[in-house]
C-alpha cells in the first residue's frame, strides 16, 4: 500500500455546496402540518441560522470557520491510500485508493459534520445541544464536538442498542455526554431511532438554552462531509491519477456518500455509486415522493427515495444504513441519472471486508464493508475486462467497537446473509 | 495538533542494535537446568537461527528484510504528532511530541515485532506459530503477521480474558488464528501469562513445524521496535527540534519503551524515563537479579529487575503492563543509571487518559496511558520552572477495546486507583 498524506496547509478552506450545481432544482421541504415550504421561521428553534442558511445556500462555495479548521486538524487531511495487497491479492489491473476516514476521535466521517454543528451553535449562544444516535456513531461524535467548544451534550440512545452495546455509551460518556437510553418514557420499549428523534426534539423545544443536531440526510450535513472528496481529489492529483473512473460509498441517510462523492460530480466521467444493504434498499427498491424524516411524522417532509417512514429494516449489523429515507439531494441526483445505486446482502459484505482486513490489515465497520464489496466487485469487473480502472471509496468507518458482527459472521449467525 | 509525517521512502531499513552499545557487558541468560549460559542449541527448538542471532547480535545495524518492510508499509512510518491542544489546556511552555503506534492493523506497537517473527519463521521453513495472549494485544497481532506469510498461528489465551474479552479473541480468529483458552487442561482455572506461556511452549516442543513466539522482554523483539524511535528522531528533526529533553513510554516487559528509547540512549542529554503501575513496579521497586521469565520456571534464566517470578500483580486495566520481570536490557540500562523509572496508580493515568481523550481527541489504550501521565507531569513541572522542554512519548495503542475499563473509571469501580 502507499499512502498519500496531505500537508496540513492543503486542508481545504471552503466546503463544496452541490445545491447551486443541481441540473434539475431541488423540491423544498413542506411543513408537517401546513403542507407548505419550509422557511427559515420554521427551523429556527430547532437549528442556528448559519445551519439553516446553508441547508438553502445558493453559494457555490462555503468558507470553513478557522475554529472548526482547528478542530478539524487534530485528524485531517486524513490518509488516501491505495490498497495495492488488495489489487494484488484479486490479480485486477484496476488502482484501488480509499479515503480513510477512520482515523477521526470517533472512529469515522461523522465528526467532520459534528464539529461545526457544534460550532455555530455556540456561535449563536447556544450552550447544550440534544440529539438522538442509534448504534453510537453519530452520538460519539456529536459528544466529542461539544466536549471541544464546552457545550452540553444530551444523546437519546435507541434503548436496544443502549443495553447491548455500551462501548459506544461509554466513549459519550468519556467526552462528557448525559446518554439516556429512549423511548424515555417506556423503559419496556427496545426502542427506534424514529422514537429518539422524538425524545431529542421533545427535549430541544421545551428548552431555551438548546437546540437539536442531525447526524446525516440534511444538506448541511452532507455539505460538511465535501472536505472528504476535495482532500480525495488533491491527493489522487498527487498520485498521479487525472480522476477516478468509479467513485464508491455506503449510503444510509447519505451524508458519507456525499461526503466522497459530491466533489467530483460536475466531471461527467466519473461515475458515482451509492452502496445499500439489500435489507434495506432504499435508493434500489424505494420510490421517491414526500416522506417524513422520523416514523412518528414530526419532521418535515422531504422530497427522497424511501421506503415509508413506517419501514422497519431487519436488526442487521450495518446500523447506520438502517434508514428508510435518504438525503433529498442523493435522491435526486439519483432520480436524474447522475447517481447509480446497488444494494447487497450482509453475508457478501462481510466476505469482503474479511478480504479486505487479511489484505490491508484494517478491519472495517460493516457500513464501510459496503462501500469494499462494491469497489471488489469493480475490480474484479475490470479483471475481466482487462481495464485499468481507478476506483476510489470511502473507508468510512474503523469496525473495533463492531468486532461482535464479525464473530457473529464467522459462526454463521448472520441473518440476510 | 501538527502531523509530521514521514514519506514511505524514508521508512528505516535497518533496526538499532543497542548490544554493542551497552556500557556495562551483558550477563549471559541461563539454562534452568544446569545454571549455564544459553547456548544458540538450546534456543533452537523454540526459534528460527535467524533470531537467536539477533538475540547475541554484536552488530550495530541490522538490516530489515525487504519483505518486511513490505508489510510494515501498511502503516508505517507511523505519525509524529505534537499534542499543541493539550499544551495550551496545560498551560505549558513544554512542546510534547507523541509517536502514533496506534494506527497499526492490530492496535500497538505489537506488530512491529510479529511481522519479521513471522518472516523469519516462515523463510527456515516453519509452518505453524505457537504463542500466549493475556488480554490479546499480542495475540492479535502474532494473528496478523502469520496470515500475511500464509502461516498457521496457535494462541493460548488466558482464560480470563477469553471469556470476559470477547473482541480481541474475534480480531484473531478473524485473521485466522486457533485461539484457545488456558490452561488447555484445567477448564476451571481462569489462568495466568505463566500458565498460557507453558501451554505454547508444550505445544511447540511437541511438533516439528512449530516455533514458538515471544512478544516482548527479549533482546530481538526490542530490537525490531527500535523502528519507532529511529523514526521518531527523524520527524523531530523535521519538527525543528535539535533533540527531545525526556523519553517516555510505558513499560511492562520492556519492547514499547526499548522501541522509543533505544535510539536515543547515545546522546546523554536526552533522559529516558520508563513508566510503570504501582500494583506492579518492576522497575521502582524489584529486585535486580537471575530470575525465570514464566511462573512455571521453564525458561532460561535471566538478569533482570523482578518481584519474583511468582509475583501475583492484581488485575489493573493494563494488562500489558502485569509482568513480573522486565527486559534484561532495560533492566541493566536501568541499574547503570541511564534509564529512570517511575511509577503510578492507575487512578492517575485514568485521569491523565482522560485529559488526553478530551484534548486531542485519541483514546488511549491503559497502557499507553502511563506514558500520558509521565509527559503530563513532566509538562506541569516545566511549566513551574518555565522550562521550553522538549518531551516525547510513546502513543503506544489506542483504547477502543478497553472501553470497558473507561466504564470502571467514570464509575468509581477501579481497584488500586
Amino acid at each position: 500500500m502507499t499512502r498519500f498524506n496531505l500537508p496540513e496547509s492543503s486542508l481545504p478552506t471552503a466546503w463544496f455546496n452541490v445545491l447551486p450545481r443541481m441540473a434539475t432544482p431541488m423540491d423544498p421541504p413542506l411543513h408537517p402540518g401546513t403542507q407548505q415550504p419550509v422557511g427559515p421561521d420554521d427551523l429556527a428553534p430547532l437549528f442556528p441560522m448559519a445551519l439553516i442558511e446553508q441547508e438553502m445556500s445558493p453559494t457555490p462555495w462555503i468558507d470553513i470557520p478557522g475554529e472548526v479548521l482547528d478542530i478539524l486538524k487534530l485528524w485531517r487531511p486524513t490518509p488516501l491510500v491505495r490498497a495495492e495487497r488488495l489489487e494484488k491479492e484479486l490479480g485486477t489491473p484496476a488502482r484501488i485508493y480509499f479515503k480513510d476516514e477512520s482515523v477521526s476521535p470517533a472512529g469515522s466521517h461523522k465528526p467532520n459534520s459534528a464539529v461545526p454543528q457544534a460550532f455555530y451553535n455556540k456561535q449563536e449562544g447556544i450552550t447544550r445541544l440534544a440529539t438522538e444516535t442509534g448504534a453510537g456513531q453519530w452520538g460519539s461524535s456529536l459528544s466529542f464536538a461539544t466536549a471541544q467548544f464546552g457545550l452540553e451534550c444530551k444523546v437519546y440512545m435507541v434503548r436496544a442498542s443502549y443495553e447491548q452495546k455500551p462501548y459506544r455509551k461509554v466513549m459519550m460518556g468519556l467526552w462528557g455526554a448525559d446518554v439516556v437510553p429512549s423511548p424515555v418514557d417506556d423503559p419496556s420499549s427496545p426502542g427506534s431511532l424514529g422514537a429518539a428523534i422524538s425524545d431529542a426534539v421533545r427535549d430541544t423545544v421545551s428548552r431555551e438554552d438548546t437546540h437539536y443536531a442531525l447526524g446525516s440526510v440534511l444538506n448541511h450535513v452532507c455539505l460538511h462531509q465535501t472536505i472528504i472528496g476535495l482532500e480525495a481529489k488533491e491527493q489522487l492529483a498527487a498520485a498521479g491519477e487525472v480522476r477516478p473512473d468509479v467513485v464508491l460509498a455506503s449510503c444510509g441517510g447519505g451524508s458519507n456518500f456525499a461526503g466522497i462523492a459530491f466533489p467530483f460530480m460536475e466531471d461527467a466521467a466519473v461515475r458515482l455509486v451509492a452502496v445499500e444493504p439489500a435489507s434495506c434498499p432504499t435508493l434500489t427498491e424505494g420510490e421517491f415522493r414526500y416522506d417524513f424524516g422520523d416514523v412518528a411524522g414530526m419532521t418535515p417532509l422531504m422530497p427522497m427515495f424511501t421506503l415509508g417512514h413506517d419501514f422497519m429494516p431487519p436488526s442487521i449489523h450495518a446500523g447506520g444504513l438502517r434508514y428508510h429515507g435518504d438525503s433529498p439531494i442523493v435522491s435526486q441526483l439519483h432520480r436524474d441519472g447522475r447517481v447509480e445505486a446497488l444494494a447487497y446482502p450482509q453475508g457478501k459484505v462481510f466476505e469482503a471486508a474479511m478480504q479486505f482486513a487479511k489484505a490491508e490489515g484494517k478491519i472495517p465497520a460493516p457500513e464501510t464493508a459496503h462501500a469494499i464489496r462494491g469497489a471488489i466487485d469493480e475490480a474484479l469487473a475490470a479483471k475481466e475486462t482487462g481495464e485499468e480502472k481507478v476506483i476510489l471509496f470511502n473507508y468510512s468507518g474503523h469496525g473495533h467497537l463492531d468486532l461482535a458482527a464479525y464473530d457473529d459472521y464467522l459462526n454463521g449467525r448472520l441473518i440476510d446473509a
